[in-house]
């Protein structure tokens, strides 16, 4: 399960953004295991021998998804970071997180992600592996945010309340798959106590 | 999509559940699109015929596994509803909810289907339908609790209110499968904290 490597990177680098939206569109209309190489091949407008030349096999395209959303993730962390009060910047971001963690155009892909995790060794890998690195930084920003307010700061205590945190947010990726009548703003009321009692306590 | 019915009640009950646990087994190796009729009539001990005396598609099977998850969590809301104080019982309840909700054993399943929602506009209904039921009568055992306490107990709050305590457990099914680290006595006792804001206030 390899990305494979090319002479023009600009070029390899477009044909394989091609490829991901490809299968990105045939996971989402057939599942992970309904959506064959060469259904994805021929919704890329490649050759099937061609898509080999960027992934070799479906498990490499989900690794290249996995990334993709480590580095989606990684992005929200680094604007938290960035902020002179972390924990209150999660606090401030709640009326634009929400909905966005609602949204099931944007989570149906990691969504079935993490059932194919759930059966098969080497995308549960890749998702623990993903998830070992985010958490790691988010922990490190929560310990300073804590740390500044002179609140407990033990790894412990910061561990357990960052899953918390984290359950929250990833339980809306169901939510918004399972209830089309999600009272937003109140939601996003209800996200503002659970947060701060997870996070200024 | 529709269950068949039979003459000897109690013998096709039987051979129904025979059927849902080798579709379970099916499912959880292949995934939903990956099993077929054929698979799982095979893993049932049934011929490919036989099979369809009990469910006539994969949707059937689907939504008696939806009905199967409605029955579980109204037993949860049925205990809650008998106790004395239902947002205490909730409360009280986390060091063993909260284990259970990151079992991956117990949760794939649902979460392959939480997947199909999120393309197949025959399950989705299923799904919003079911999650509608049990939503209804969580809200009124939540507008019971509230009110006891003399807490706000209008829709729109206790509606927001419930769908973060959803997402929270919710979330602990995707957790469950991304981390297989989790400090769980540290993430029970950070649920306590965030439930009592979310419960109480």
């Amino acid at each position: 399960m390899t990305e494979k490597r090319h002479n023009d990177p600009e070029r390899a680098a477009i044909r394989r953004r091609q490829v991901l939206d490809a299968a990105a569109t045939c996971f989402r209309r057939s599942g992970f295991h309904g959506a064959s190489m060469s259904q994805i091949s021929k919704a890329a407008g490649m050759s099937a021998g061609h898509i080999y030349n960027y992934f070799d096999s479906k498990d490499a395209i989900i690794a290249a998804f996995v990334e993709d959303n480590v580095a989606r993730v990684m992005e929200i962390i680094r604007k938290i970071e960035s902020q002179p009060d972390p924990l209150q910047a999660i606090l401030d971001d709640v009326e634009q997180s929400v909905p966005e963690n609602l949204d099931p155009d944007h989570w149906a892909l990691p969504l079935e992600i993490s059932a194919e995790s759930a059966r098969n060794p080497v995308i549960a890998a890749l998702s623990h592996d993903a998830d070992r690195r985010t958490r790691a930084r988010f922990l490190a920003v929560l310990k300073v945010g804590r740390a500044m307010h002179g609140l407990s700061a033990d790894d412990a205590t910061v561990e357990g309340r960052m899953e918390a945190v984290i359950s929250l947010y990833q339980g809306l990726h169901l939510r918004g798959v399972c209830n089309p009548h999600i009272p937003v703003a109140a939601l996003a009321e209800s996200f503002r106590i659970a947060l701060r009692a997870l996070l200024f306590t």
